[in-house]
């Protein structure tokens, strides 16, 4: 349980951050996909920590190696499996951890799950393991993008306190990539890069919220429910590393309006059927409308912090523990990726199980 | 697809809220778990419409006839199906509505994903839907209490603008069935129902928020990267109509926190590892670590006005459409119950799952 | 688990012999297919014990109610929910039965699984049960029907040592209903009908096998590798009481032949990729080739006779049993329309699968 | 679709026969379980063609690589993920064939349903797939031997019409790999390898049936109705190359039979519940009783025969085809090792599913 994702258009990760490698298989993509091998390495150096002046020390290289299901530049039909190989898996010494349980981490609850785990990093708890997701989204990407022109966008509109207050509607969303903030409002993305350097320099972390866009989307997406569009898609984010929330539409600031100022009246425009608000976020009844779907994911500060803490030890001990290595103050802006991969894999999905909704189709 | 929930202990609902009967059927529930009728009843009572002054109108009677894998007043392992008639399906005339796309309703993505709807109400997208969850969510409640004493507890803590601001903590939660809007504080409690009284009388409709608690949770629910106990729970309260988002423990609140802030120390207490701080929700790297697991579910204001409203009919052609039948003018308190049930059925799945993980359990 | 079959076109069932219903919940059916409910009950009819010279005693009527998912006469899209309710349930003593083991019967492995069991009859393990999957069958081959005119046809090619030499392709498959025995072979049917009567007369049963024909399969349902059309063909066979075997096109005496012998060469007919022979029985590396699907079931003589048995209680003391109440010498002839109902149910299912197959479909 | 098996402890595999590896994803297993690679490696060696005086030509060898899930020898409860590179991959001229459907393969059936295939070998559907369920069968052997001591044997019985008479109760199981055939009947192995050799001289190839053995298997393992131990052990049998039948306990045979003579009587012995016969095969309503399971598996002549034969190509235009490279007269001894692996796959997952089956366990 729980290294699966999707029900046709379907993922399976596998890999610890310290083992030999990690990846993913995808199964039940469709025959006939022109893949573009460097579109996911683009996507997974997007993911990659080190790409920015945010991050500090070591520069993995995610290279990946596809294995099977793709036949002259065309997906099969079969399994496609993509190999990412972990670096830099010197043997350390990790005596000074392998007994204590590092505050908000998963350690704790591994061992009392399991009996056992991997204490030379988070094992399968890693975030590393969303490079796997990545890789997997940017083939999702090609195939909504090949039958659909579906497009995803995400940005980050928070860091701390600092809260970009515009809609998506008014932000030009090409930009988010043009900073190492990843937030397409450059005034806002120079303020959040000074307060996410500073928690660099307190030997801190920060969290933050990316917002997602989903534009052009087939009307019919969803099931209806318990698989509602937007209940896999917040499953699909709250499964993501560091998240503690999702809220999609008019989400929690939705419920002060009155229904009659929620309601998104309906018109037609040019033969199609459109609302001319969109509380409903582009989902209503659980099924897309052809509107923008646009969200919000919340992510806490990570726990890997540079200062001491007090923790126990497997015995109950008193103890503490200091975070080495790599110094991640905020992932949001790295997080962005893997919020639109994990997204295209919703909607890939769901547009395979549409096909089989109508007698004829 | 759609219609199932959960892996091991899993529920299947069928029924439209015009045609005969809603149902469900649990299938994975272990054998020898004494069944309680009048427990799910209870259930079953609370969500049902027309219980309080909250409501006009109508009152449903939902009761319930167990069909099938109970005998002699104990589960048998065998699937437990439960069916519920739907009364007062007299034929109306439902000429006006029949060929409308109610505002904010399911009535167009459901006509253009099948070609086809019920136009006699919401049909598989109404709410009537959740009372089948609330039985079975039922039956999970009593599976949790006889192994582990798990218990949940949910209240409405935000009616429109009005915000309770106290944590669950701090409150009596065994007093939030005590008033209609089932606030755990009287004085609160109070003002939400004269909000609520106000927008039945302007024949308007309010959103809310509910706050659930899972106390007794045991270590180890959840499993790694997708199935994270969270982003299950996610999708389970997301799969209930008119909800907009989920949080859980520090939520959108949390990412203003530094690390050092936020993360939750360990320490010992009569030989059980506990936390000082809960920010986590009783959930780290997906998996229960037996602190409280607490979230917040957002409602919106419901789609069902009694107010004319403009639309579009099936050709696009502007017109305009009434609520009319019952005015539910706040469906939080009653959704309640649904929250629980969910919250029972993700708790359930993963207390099975768990006991698959380790070679000697 | 267990209680589920298919993946799209998806069915769970319930209920025991002895308790008020049984039933059935289709989930992932297409919206816009007919429904007629006759033929659902048609064959229901077919399936009943009683309805013949063969079966003495008692005249089960299973009466169908509809409880969701059609609207207007067709399918909408939403699970389509099915009840047949019990009769025959008089409060009857069944001490005499309670704690004992018959042999081969499904008492000991049940109680052991489960650590109690309905003793009142087979529970779930009764071949009552499959009355739900005849319902279920019914509606998949309408499906199919009414999008590629796919036909299935099942008779009874062996009883006991009697055994039909001829291939389907020599028989006349529309005269199987004209005799109780269900064979279309008038005079192996005559025989076999008697080896049945003096059987019923020695208060005995015995075995047999069915054939089963599809004809107009679409080419390409199956999947690759574990699905195989065959594989899943074999599984929902297999999953009815008292099959202990199943073969496919050449089968067991395939074994026998040299690859020269067995391949099927292709050949062009009218725009259409053709094999001049057939020994794949319609499926090649898993997938339907567009030829006719045949296949054979083997079905063990049935547990229930009328004689004493020598068996031992709970407490494993020696004891003795004799079967009470209706005796059925040879079950097969009623299996017909089972293996009918489970072999559209398969391929109900894979052709909506084929769906999600190809980029643009 | 297709390329997953199992339910909790569940596989994927992926890759095809001329791509750079093949591989499995184990998903499900429990921590705890001691990993020995040499195990894995042998059963390998015992599925790799080339191995036996049998077949002629390349000798590949398979080497596995673990990639994920194991931590100082032992399971961790992670996903295992196994890599086994292809040798041979030389760019050889495959223009002979890339145009023409071979005779009783799948090439036909893939190209009509995805539309485009890799023509360089069996894609997808080639045998080369199972060396991946060998390894992953071999985990699941070290999880039932370490928790319940279970054991598997599998050993040829049959080759063309050469029938071994006796059954496994009468043979010395540990003998089958004493030779090249896989017969534990030294006599009768001889026969089977001059017929096979024979075959090899003549170009052609032949068919034969496995016999399964499955001892010490825990009572209770299986689940109602749809799920019945047998029928997935029949899917998994079904679901390998080149099989077309299934059979289990008295099988075909039992047909013949009376309920009084096929019936087994319980008897006590020692505390535990026994039968005196054994016709129901160790399973009994689908679940098994603690006695021995056993099972035949038919496989017809393989397909690629060193022969000329007519077939047509994609346009449809009559043509012929030979086999060339690596011939295997009788793949049957070398499937021997598939046959145990996927027994085992089917059995560890139910294990697990029974731990989830009692209120206690």
């Amino acid at each position: 349980m729980g290294n699966h994702f999707g029900n046709i258009f379907r993922i399976s990760t596998f890999g610890e951050s310290h083992g030999p490698a990690i990846g993913v298989i995808l199964d039940g993509v469709p025959s006939g996909i022109e893949i573009d091998e460097g579109k996911i390495q683009l996507d997974l150096s997007r993911r990659r920590p080190g790409q920015s002046g945010i991050t500090t020390q070591r520069k993995e290289e995610d290279t990946v190696e596809i294995l099977s299901g793709i036949f002259e530049g065309k997906s099969t039909g079969t399994p496609i499996s993509m190999l990412i190989r972990n670096k830099d898996q010197k043997s350390k010494d990790y005596s000074h951890i392998s007994n204590k349980y590092r505050p908000s981490h998963a350690d704790y609850t591994y061992q009392h799950k399991y009996g056992v785990r991997d204490y030379r990093g988070g094992g399968r708890s890693s975030a590393r393991e969303t490079a796997a997701r990545v890789a997997a989204g940017a083939i999702a990407k090609m195939y909504l993008n090949q039958t659909a022109g579906v497009e995803f966008f995400a940005y980050v509109s928070q860091v701390g306190t600092l809260k970009l207050q515009k809609s998506y509607l008014d932000l030009d969303l090409s930009k988010s990539e043009e900073n190492d903030v990843r937030c397409p409002d450059p005034e806002m993305a120079q303020k959040m890069f000074e307060l996410i350097d500073q928690t660099r320099k307190d030997r801190d972390t920060i969290g933050g919220v990316i917002t997602g866009v989903i534009k052009n989307v087939p009307v019919g997406l969803g099931e209806p429910v318990f698989d509602k569009l937007h209940a896999e898609l917040g499953k699909a984010m709250l499964s993501i590393n560091a998240v503690k929330g999702f809220e999609f539409g008019s989400g929690f600031e939705g419920v002060k309006l009155k229904g009659s100022e929620h309601n998104d009246e309906f018109y037609e425009e040019g033969g199609r059927i459109r609302t001319k608000t969109n509380y409903s976020g582009g989902i209503q009844g659980g099924i897309s409308n052809g509107e923008d779907i646009y969200f919000n994911v919340a992510f806490k500060p990570v726990a890997t912090i540079m200062k001491d803490q007090l923790t126990v030890d497997h015995s109950g001990k008193e103890t503490s523990v200091e975070g080495r290595g790599r110094h991640d103050p905020c992932v949001v802006p790295r997080a962005v990726p893997i919020v639109e991969a994990m997204a295209a894999l919703v909607i890939a999905d769901f547009d395979l199980i549409r096909r089989t909704n109508k007698l004829r189709h």
